[in-house]
């Protein structure tokens, strides 16, 4: 039996106790006692799977003062944060909840014919078992009991996460929690478990009882998973969220109305989770000989370096920033903290590995002398599940232009704001062409994340009472 | 140049005139033209959208006269029933234009958070432009004009459409009408094209203007298709409907009570398009001694044989009744026409080769001793687009079973009528597990198919006035 250990992120030390690793046979034996947990927790009416989701949540709160030192230890991401973060998460829990004790939620559909002819009855049933890849940066929204497992549950899917090595103490501590509360709730046995090690995550994309597969994580990793899911004898979806560069635009207007906002507004926004967010600004275009490069770089300048996640984080972040510092000029290099680089749009056509995200605090500035050069710029961005535009009122025609690009860029357009901090309600859209994900007209954030794990079916002339029981309750 | 020949599909004579293949050069310059259209089309109103599909219908039924014994000639369907497909095809283009104008048709939602926090606006924008391939099977309506054609148009998507092979000669004709079609309703040059030819095909589905593919044909054509385009450096969504057998289940009750009815309804269902339906039934499951496999054979027997729509169709009919031929014993072997083959579960559950799709009129009846067998034998059952149970209301117990299963198994379950004849509406989903469909949660028939072709944005404090065009119109 191989052991896998959380890290102090702070100390580099190795925490105790240990976390056996799952092996990949017992990973087939969780995901078959998920497929047969399918047809029970997709009987159970709706406001008991609306229950379960808030027992989660009441399970959460209720261990939040020890698990919060815990995830610190782990992540270095701070206690206050990680306090947000779990409100974040129990919220989303609750909001998923609500969903799904609203009327409308199975979007049931009847049309019934003339005389004679059948009537029909269309409605969304839970796809079966769901595989989760948790993500690093947010141990608990992204992660165990985070948005892809509130979002399958409340689909009515059983769920089996695999735990990221980046916080394996929590993520044991929290499967417990998620586990007893299911159980506690009334969902039936196997409908969750938490899966530990890459052996065991490997094993769960091709297992035959996984019906869909979510993840969050780097475009490598995401790749990698997308394929195994596409080459199965049969493929099934993979909602993958692999990395993004959320480019923010800013016109000369804006730079002049708005300066102080703006770089107060981007440095908070570039540092937030110590940039390691997948709506982190790492592409900014902002008028050349403004003064705006500058006072960005003196303003950044003055945060100083945090830990980050891991060491493999650590390690990406270093290779991103060299990659960058080769293409670009380096204003700010603070040893493994906030970095800021400076190119213009003549290089930035030219070079494409300056849209490849750099996962960290790190992002490109790159200076126009034209806002005529924007739209051919915008042109030229990969997919990203945001794209920002501060702009004025004068700025209409351009704005215009730049939108137009921008919506079929990106999964989300934020006008005058930051793209980090997303709300989590029935309009969110955390999504986009790839790389952004690989599933553009899905959402992993917000109520629609359901969707992803829902499949319709047509009930043609069936009799009422033999209509699903979810349907009757 | 290559030339590609329609065939009289009753004599095996070539036609005139020639039908010029595209070069994959001529298709990347057809992409690429799509890709300019894109923006324009999608900021057109959408009451000109719904225009654009009612001027295409309309394009279609002022030359059916002439069309219909042109199409006759390359599939040998009959007059009659290809009246009948362009009546739904053009039917289809009108319930598409009706959807279109439903106020809510792009999913709009608004959220307004308290003061001093953004709005959020979550709307459906089209995914880009669309690859096409046609059907062989329904020459109308799931093919140059057809279903997915007028969903992608409805999305507001350009279409580029590989014609089948099959019917060459009405592929272009139909093509000229819908390019003048769309044309003369104001769509911007580049909306609608028609390539022809296996090189053209393989070209569309990995050139970098195509947003999206949907496909109806073969397992093996379409698994060639899925697989190229989830191995693109930027994967695409892939909707390709591959095969059914169509499970049928008879109990005992319901053999009794409806024996003639049952009889005179599954010759019907399995002769109709000379059984080259998609939602034929492969499958039927019967009480043994009970007289019906005699019944059904004699039925059958009586109906000749008709010609099938191509060579390739007929040399896979010959292949897939003699897969049949070997694996349970032949009932009615009509040469070249009806086939009804004869099994028990036992020899079922042991012989997966018998839960193959064999296209054309083929149909392996699998009888049972004791309908408790019957679960288990839904359970191995491959995804289909249908699953049909035929009992009566004393069965209650073993219809609940049945049905727990065969709603997991298939994207429509009907009760007491037929698979075939797939109703035209806003609650139909035409859709399945693999390998029925490549993405079982989308449907290639009905209003809801649309929603293949829309990626949703959000839109965050965005001024209404800043807003896509086709928002405000």
């Amino acid at each position: 039996m191989t052991n896998l250990y959380g890290i102090d992120a702070r100390s580099g030390e190795r925490l105790e106790p240990p976390v056996p690793e799952t092996t990949p046979e017992e990973a087939g034996q969780r995901c078959a006692a998920a497929d047969r947990a399918a047809p029970a927790l997709a009987a159970l009416p709706l406001g008991a799977r609306a229950w379960m989701l808030e027992a989660v949540a009441a399970g959460l709160d209720a261990v939040a003062d020890e698990l919060i030192p815990l995830t610190d230890t782990e992540t270095a991401l701070g206690r206050a944060t990680l306090e947000a973060e779990l409100a974040r998460t129990t919220d989303q829990l609750h909001l998923l909840a609500k969903e799904v004790r609203r009327p409308d939620f199975l979007g049931g559909r009847t049309e019934t014919g003339p005389d004679g002819t059948p009537s029909f009855h269309r409605t969304l049933l839970p796809v079966g078992p769901v595989a989760v890849y948790a993500a690093s940066n947010f141990p608990y929204a992204l992660a165990v009991a985070g948005s892809d497992t509130a979002a399958a549950l409340a689909a009515g899917c059983p769920v089996v996460v695999k735990a990221h090595p980046g916080h394996p103490l929590t993520s044991r501590r929290i499967g417990d929690i998620v586990t007893a509360a299911l159980r506690d709730a009334g969902a039936p046995d196997g409908t969750f478990c938490v899966v530990h090690g890459m052996a065991a995550g490997q094993a769960l994309i091709t297992d035959p009882h996984i019906k869909a597969a979510s993840f969050t994580g780097s475009q490598g990793g995401g790749r990698a998973l997308f394929d195994a899911a596409a080459s199965r004898p049969d493929p099934i979806p993979f909602y993958g969220e692999l990395g993004s560069v959320n480019p923010v635009f800013i016109t000369r207007a804006a730079a002049s109305a708005r300066r102080a906002e703006i770089v107060s507004g981007f440095v908070t926004a570039a540092t937030r989770y110590v940039g390691q967010l997948c709506t982190n600004p790492g592409l900014l275009f902002l008028p050349a000989g403004h003064g705006l490069e500058d006072a960005l770089a003196t303003e950044l300048s003055s945060i100083p370096a945090a830990p980050l996640l891991n060491q493999r984080i650590l390690e990406g972040f270093r290779q991103g920033t060299q990659r960058l510092t080769e293409a670009a000029e380096p204003l700010v290099a603070t040893a493994d903290g906030p970095h800021l680089f400076r190119t213009t749009v003549k290089d930035f056509l030219e070079r494409p590995e300056l849209t490849e995200e750099c996962f960290g605090p790190a992002t490109v500035l790159v200076a126009y002398d034209d806002e005529a050069e924007l739209p051919a710029a915008a042109r030229r961005l990969p997919g990203s599940l945001t794209a920002t535009l501060h702009a004025e009122p004068s700025d209409a025609g351009l704005a215009g232009q730049l939108l137009a690009v921008l919506t079929r860029k990106a999964g989300r357009v934020v006008w005058n704001g930051w793209p980090t901090g997303v709300a989590v309600n029935r309009t969110m859209h955390h999504g986009g062409p790839w790389p952004a994900t690989t599933a553009a007209a899905y959402t992993s954030i917000g109520t629609e994340s359901v969707r992803r794990f829902q499949v319709p079916v047509t009930f043609q002339g069936l009799p009422e009472e033999l209509l699903p029981a979810v349907l009757k309750a």
